[in-house]
């Protein structure tokens, strides 16, 4: 058994720590008998399981009482459309900043419910870049503002939370919650897909603040109401057991790795040696502002495409895999989660620098 | 460790050989040098992971090729809106045949969106009983019928599939998929939640007729229409893809077993001895006629229910747990799925005669 560097932007590498305890109760839980997928998620044991995820979640994001936490399924792709079913009560408008490709889903799919208005969008230079506050037409009137917070695909990240006012601003983190502190009392909701940053795909965190639950549109199919799942402590039906117990394990080993604080100052360290080696050489080159460059996905180009076969066919022979760009962007993409350990990114600047030599 | 004989209706046991296998496998899937939990779900990894398993599902149900089969989240309660959001085609009415608590739920999803008629209900009887095809009042301008083929709550089953003409026939078989051949051509649509008799909860395996397929109401929510997993291919968003890994492997094991023919002989064994074990006393008793019976879900009650707790009890003692019985219908339930070895019963009816005369 050889475990690679897994670069992959989601589903995405895991802490191996959690894989191990995984493997080693996967046929008895803590003396139970039987493995967390098989066990009621009414009984005593799958109980503490949850309670103890959701407990730590909120004291690692320091999640305020008035917010609920939600254990959900359907992806950020559902949210799309619980959005704008939920949160528009009753206003026929909402704001949707467009830093991307994901952003754009949403856009699509809130256009189909609502007037979904653009206060900022950096389509024209192929989304490089991240609109700063005074950029932002604001609509007052809007019911909410969405924005997605780091942009997988195009490698940028917002580094600031942008002031809606008393619009409540609603973030898709699916790539970036839990890589660094946030103060959740500026956002009306949160959200992420599990399979990036917090565990494996088929989870998704939705963390609202209450005053903005009890409001779906009267033909909001049950399971689309966020109000049934606050009211149901995410137990109305049987929810991704299995999804939620990996994704407390990542939380336990967030915490004895010291929390969002250590984790912000280890993937600023591994972003940044990454950049400098990018930004060190004309052999390779990032397209995105440095201001607006994104801690977890890491795009770069090399200046002869033609290499890229090559460059990726001998990274994974040293065990660095799914590096393959997007095709919106091309080249390569080092998603550095909080999984990839630092000694993954010095891997691969090492033979970054190695392959440069050889084919400069 | 010691594993437990583990009665629970669902989330329920699943074969221990299938959980040492995703336990080896769990760092590193097949020399891949990671976990099929990290793994992208377009690479060629997952992509053979999960054709395999769809081809495994179509091979052991015999699924004719006009249907589609799709891997989707959110349980049977987000089918309960689901199936009338894109199967009512522009009628505005279904009908419900109601055998239980799973019946009642979709007929109250059913409601929100058409007017639901109910051709047969045993309610009255706390529904201790199957409506048979000459007690179906089917209206052959219905959009669609639909059925639950096995109440886990109250442990009857439909041991015939309903003729309802050219009305498509859609049944919930969250419970008894996969645990005896039926004949898939006679359904328009089934569904069910895995977390039963497939795998982990978190997947919803849907099977439906192409022709059915393409129909949604203009504002369904396009992770709830159908025709975007059809044409994707489950893939239209990241599929919860360890749920289907380990789906993938219970189909594996199922064949190895000899397939579903070899699974109806040997869980009608099981059932069969439990509920002759039942009958043959007075200290025990079922509560539903016996040509209803689920090959399943054994519902039974001690004649003296001050007793139940001290049998739970003693049960857990050795090593047989999650008996206790829905509070619809009380006492005890011992679910059988196709992964609860002959000898769990065994041990369970061993436990039963020894109670009994300990006790009686």
């Amino acid at each position: 058994m050889s475990r690679v560097f897994n670069f992959s932007a989601g589903p995405a590498a895991l802490p191996e720590a959690v894989l191990r305890k995984a493997g080693e109760e996967i046929l008895d839980w803590h003396g139970s008998g039987m493995s967390v997928m098989e066990m009621s998620h009414r009984g005593k044991e799958f109980t503490a399981i949850i309670e103890k995820a959701e407990a730590d979640l909120r004291e690692l994001m320091q999640i305020p009482d008035d917010y609920s936490v939600l254990f959900l399924q359907g992806g950020a792709s559902s949210q799309f459309a619980m959005i704008p079913l939920n949160l528009l009560r009753g206003k026929g408008k909402a704001d949707y900043i467009n830093t991307g490709s994901w952003s754009k889903k949403a856009i699509s799919e809130g256009k189909r419910y609502c007037e979904a208005n653009v206060p900022a969008t950096a389509e024209a230079e192929n989304f490089t870049w991240i609109p700063k506050q005074d950029q932002l037409e604001l609509d007052p009137a809007a019911a909410y503002c969405h924005m997605t917070s780091n942009n997988t695909i195009f490698g940028t990240e917002f580094h600031y939370t942008p002031d809606t006012g008393d619009v409540p601003l609603v973030a898709d983190m699916s790539s970036d919650i839990l890589s660094r502190p946030i103060d959740v009392s500026k956002f009306g909701m949160i959200y992420a897909g599990a399979q990036k940053n917090i565990g494996p795909s088929g989870l998704t965190i939705v963390i609202v603040r209450n005053d903005l639950v009890g409001h779906a549109v009267d033909w909001c199919p049950t399971m689309f109401d966020y109000k049934t799942h606050v009211d149901a402590k995410s137990l109305y039906n049987t929810p991704p057991t299995y999804g939620i117990y990996i994704a407390g394990l990542v939380f336990e080993w967030l915490k004895e790795q010291g929390g969002l604080e250590a984790m912000a100052e280890l993937n600023q360290r591994k972003a940044n040696k990454l950049y400098e080696a990018i930004d060190g050489s004309d052999f390779y080159h990032s397209p995105v502002v440095p201001e607006d460059r994104s801690y977890m996905n890491v795009p770069f180009t090399l200046s002869n495409p033609d290499l890229d076969a090559t460059f990726l066919e001998e990274a994974g022979e040293k065990g660095l895999v799914a590096l393959k760009g997007h095709r919106s962007v091309g080249g390569m993409r080092a998603s550095i989660y909080n999984a990839m350990p630092e000694a993954g990114v010095d891997a691969l600047i090492d033979f970054m620098r190695d392959f440069e030599k050889r084919n400069a």
